[in-house]
């Protein structure tokens, strides 16, 4: 699956994933109204508003990018419809030829780590038939239970050809609380880093690792040294744009080769329309003002990235 | 609802929570030949072999136990239907008046963590309506993201009078990876509780704090330690009987008052009828066999409590 990642980030020139973390907030009035019409105000309704309001995005933008990461959080949030919300999207994605990372931050150990990995990766055995519950095609994984809690995970994602991304620096003020706290004179987020790389040693694909690592845009330095630590994974780069992240900070996430680094945006694409620069779209054209979004993502990055 | 379950614990006289984590090996054939007949080898028919699983399991014990721990990766693996069994299990062990831990080990930041806190404990917006999604008394959290990835979920807790318990020592043999790594000498698992105790603060039922603490029972030299680091938390111990932890070890997890820590079971009660012990009863009485398992649970913790 990370072969199929590089051919499309290099296809498309643009090495961002589109976040689909559908706010309520953020979906305009008129597809709320539309879904609350037919479903009523109930949690049904809500998983129909948000599963039109990322049609649409994905609709506009499908073919500039070629990734997404749909939050499971902001789906979650409304039960079991909006979990069944988060599995059409993803299903859309993979039909429309994008690469699905599923955001679920999930992590636990043994059996339990091998129940999550069937859940978002691989598939389950149910009598005699076989089913792929969520299948996407990434998904983010929490390493703080240790190697045996990462192995199951590793397992299917060699059965499966698919990938995860591992939490090792995150991109909120507080990350340092743990992550850089100093062992033997190295921040924790390097010790980590350097698992990640052992463990996508057992997960290559031709020049990179199935295995990658989250690492925050708003920490551009602690970036740099995670590159060389992790020279073969993948880094999936969240906080661009409202987070704080700008082009100029990507940089050193990326190898020489131009690689190895794709960069997140959520609400700074999907609520374009919100924003001052894309206002003029309005929001009935909500998706127009997303690929703007996309194409301004794209060329702030490119031009970062030449510059350098 | 710290308070329900420390009356529960008092009025049961057994410091024990029940793990619902109903891999398929562990149901019956009956059960699951009944579930398939009605729904076929689909993942409805999974989600209602687990379902009728742990609704026998229930009726048997509900009356001798506290509180439930589902392990929500062994529902969610049967994708959208699964996690429509999770959240019946959680409604019915609700009504038998049991204390629900959702054992969910979710952690993210902001926004994010604020819609799995809502997700799992406290109610979300649809327009003018509001619904309370999964519902859940307790949740497990993972820290690895610092204060603002926990503060959200501290919010809901307070507003809900509802409880976390957030993973401080991992019960897996690689646990120490990163959690035993030392931090000015300390390791960290150690700053993780110190946090927890801080956390807890800011929730304080009459004597204990809403927010927990999962600590393995297969480290009980640092159960001890985390005994004094966090008075004021309830630890949930995970780990007793087929991870190798006995009664012996969890002494130290509990304070003076007898109160402080409810150690966790699954496979050991919930497929007994797989073990010797049990096996008079036939897999067609698993749910009488399961009852024993508890009997001779409290048994032991109890005479481990006596003998200290």
């Amino acid at each position: 699956m990370i072969q199929k990642l590089i051919e499309k980030i290099k296809k498309t020139n643009a090495p961002i994933v589109v976040g689909l973390d559908p706010m309520m907030g953020y979906i305009p009035e008129h597809v709320q109204k539309k879904a609350f019409g037919e479903f009523g105000e109930t949690l049904e309704g809500a998983a129909e508003a948000i599963w039109q309001f990322n049609k649409e995005i994905v609709d506009k933008t499908y073919d500039l990018i070629p990734a997404v990461k749909p939050q499971i959080a902001m789906y979650e949030q409304f039960g079991v419809p909006g979990l069944a919300a988060f599995k059409k999207t993803v299903d859309y994605c993979k039909e429309k030829g994008l690469v699905v990372i599923g955001d679920v931050k999930r992590g636990d150990i043994g059996s339990t780590s091998a129940a999550y990995a069937v859940a978002h990766l691989g598939k389950v055995k149910v009598g005699s038939k076989e089913y792929a519950p969520f299948d996407e095609d990434f998904m983010t994984i929490n390493p703080y239970l240790g190697s045996d809690g990462v192995n199951p995970f590793l397992d299917v994602c060699r059965e499966e050809k698919k990938g995860l991304f591992i939490l090792v620096k995150t991109s909120n003020p507080s990350s340092g609380e743990f992550q850089d706290q100093l062992v033997d004179g190295r921040p924790l987020y390097e010790l980590v880093g350097e698992k990640v790389a052992q463990w996508g040693e057992q997960c290559m694909g031709d020049d990179y690792s199935y295995v990658g690592a989250v690492v925050g845009a708003t920490y551009p330095e602690m970036g740099k040294t995670l590159r060389r630590v992790m020279p073969k994974s993948y880094i999936l780069v969240p906080g661009y744009g409202a987070q704080g992240g700008q082009g100029k900070d990507l940089v050193h996430f990326f190898n020489e080769d131009g690689l190895g680094a794709i960069v997140n945006s959520s609400r700074g694409i999907i609520a374009a329309y919100k924003q001052e620069a894309y206002a003029r779209y309005g929001a009935e054209n909500f998706g127009e003002a997303s690929r703007a979004a996309v194409e301004d993502m794209v060329t702030d990055i490119s031009r970062a990235l030449a510059e350098r």
